[in-house]
């Protein structure tokens, strides 16, 4: 186990970050971006905290495109935000439900230096507000003609590729879950039920030094499992059943995303055929990715290899996605995606398949992209599924 | 420890909400209820994922008030909405960004029976949208006539009182998380960092049969902690700290929120006295907490409490709040909230206060209005803080 990687990130990071923002607001035609979420106040400030969990109070970020980050919060998060890299901080005593920070931002936003008369926000795919959107409308009323504007394009790019230092921690949360994916047999017995698998990989990932796991998900049945997202139950564990545990589990910040399978008795010989077939499709993914190749293209690899083993298909819409600060990011390696990759994108290499009625075969890998492939961020699945019992 | 309560409810509790929420769309001139949350899909539901981790795919569940609920959902969620009580299922190939939806939820809102040409959604306070803004506006521009309304009186209403069954879950995991607090003392020591702390109690509260900690904070300082919403940090805790942990950790959907506060080493007289004002304080919240007192009267009653132990105020800006499916909920203690308690509504009692500059004290129980006060869910916190080493 390498050591901890530093939590948080030098000043020059952040302001390496504010330079490309504005710069892809000025190819945009937006006077500057304006962020609610946890992820992009995150991004553009380092404010960390777990407060995002109470939904009360909302939390701004505007970053025009001449001058500082200004961050409009409630005044329980001053002395957080005071310790970034951020100078300007309004604040007012939240929660105030009949004006929640709302003139302040209005006030803040009619400040913005306008070149375009466009302010990007948080509108478009897989983009939160997170902010009563009541309160957005009385916004937006109050600064017309300044106009909000999809910023989803700028944020993407901006995230898409990773600084060294982000990728850093990813590696470190990817390498210590593979280390406690690996131990793990030697924990699980038969009888565990679903949860009790799941509580005693949470409780692994604790120990070497993860932060949390806000997705540890866990599915099991005879031969296999019928769909990625619905579990841990209480179905106890015996002898035939094929058990997979995917997890988003973060440090300081920055998420891994990957799963492993488990049979609890000797696998049928479909079980494991499919764990070869899905076992070669992930081989093949990790092996298309380098910069010019296409999101769409690490899906033809993948689907080429899992059709040919078979597959009846499978009902999770695409097969792996970037990866960071979030559980899921852009882009998604489906048909029609056609995002190129470039060094520093962080993707999962996740194929799986139907194969068999009610049973399902899912693997997944984490890599960042280099110069000239990627590098495997997580340690490789074993080939072959490791037998409790 | 009493036996875990079963996980999910019987069809009769979701039947019960959606009768409710009927009568309450009639007096608020609604034709039906549209929610996109991860709590109102669950609440009207009972669909339990951790899936909403993932931003990617948006989730709709409507509920007309004539007729059941229709869940709107990608492919990938069928097998687990097909184990809820909702019968009409409608799904799409999500991510599918060119319409993920869009044209779907538009055929489903059409079909709604018409009466008040309006639809409402969770468009207020404390309500987040958790679909893209501009999928919304597509949408409320198909509909037309029929037309957005804000739905949070409703919500409110509906998840402001709590059944038995809810409450049984909440108090599960306030007794859990008492005794794992009530353990920790033990487990602490010298020297350990605010992470380790935290870790230790995460580890704690998994092997007592809690889910998770979406919230696990710990804040330190010397003689007293300056907030409590931007830690665990890298301290090292010494002799004379004092250490808050507060955390929202979750049995089955529903969450407990409260704190505890440790010495290390022999705390300050000051420490001593702040502690003992709070605690008195938290007895007083609980003395006045019955139905027919309002939030405010809750508020009053703590402030004076400590005023009178000389606080200097807080930033927090309030004095505890609602609690269930989400970590905070509706309604606020604190002036001019003005809620009427009523039986069945679970509330944080939450005094704080700055004792010294840059020193904070605050305490947390949750509590259940009953007919003639109040239950507490939580085990008392000890009337002088624990002291390790």
């Amino acid at each position: 186990m390498s050591e901890a990687p530093a939590r948080g990130f030098p000043r020059a990071e952040f302001e390496d970050r504010a330079e490309r923002a504005r710069r892809f607001m000025t190819e945009a035609d937006l006077d500057a971006l304006f962020v609610t979420s946890e992820q992009h106040v995150r991004y553009f400030t380092g404010f960390d905290s777990q407060f995002w969990a109470s939904p009360t109070r909302p939390w701004f970020v505007v970053l025009p495109r001449e001058g500082g980050p200004v961050a409009v919060i409630p005044e329980i998060g001053v002395p957080g935000m005071a310790r970034t890299w951020v100078e300007d901080i309004r604040s007012w005593p939240a929660p105030r439900p009949e004006d929640d920070g709302v003139s302040l931002l209005v006030h803040v936003l009619s400040e913005v230096p306008q070149r375009f008369g466009r302010i990007g926000a948080e509108l478009g795919p897989e983009m939160v507000l997170r902010m009563p959107v009541g309160d957005f409308f009385r916004v937006r009323d109050a600064i017309a003609p300044l106009a909000f504007a999809d910023a989803t394009p700028v944020l993407r790019r901006l995230r898409g590729v990773k600084s060294p230092a982000e990728v850093g921690k990813i590696r470190h949360v990817c390498q210590l879950v593979s280390a406690a994916f690996e131990a793990l047999p030697g924990k699980l017995a038969l009888g565990d039920t679903e949860w009790q698998a799941c509580r005693k990989m949470r409780v692994e990932v604790l120990e070497r030094g993860a932060d949390g796991s806000p997705y540890m998900m866990g599915m099991s049945g005879p031969g296999g499992y019928d769909n990625i997202v619905m579990g841990p139950g209480d179905r106890a564990l015996g002898g035939g059943d094929i058990l997979i545990i995917d997890t988003g589990t973060t440090f300081a910040g920055y998420f891994c995303d990957f799963d492993r399978n488990f049979a609890f008795g000797q696998p049928s010989d479909d079980a494991r055929r499919a764990h070869d077939v899905v076992y070669r499709a992930t081989d093949a993914g990790i092996d298309a990715a380098r910069p010019g190749a296409t999101t769409t293209d690490l899906w033809r690899t993948m689907t080429e290899v899992l059709e040919a083993g078979g597959s009846a298909g499978n009902n999770v819409g695409r097969l792996g996605h970037g990866l960071g600060l979030q559980l899921t990011e852009w882009p998604s390696n489906r048909p029609g995606d056609d995002t190129r990759l470039v060094p520093g994108m962080v993707l999962t290499i996740e194929p799986g398949m139907v194969f068999a009625p009610g049973k399902m075969m899912v693997h997944e890998e984490n890599i960042v992209v280099t110069e000239d492939g990627c590098e495997l961020l997580t340690r490789r699945a074993p080939a072959e599924m490791p037998v409790i019992g």
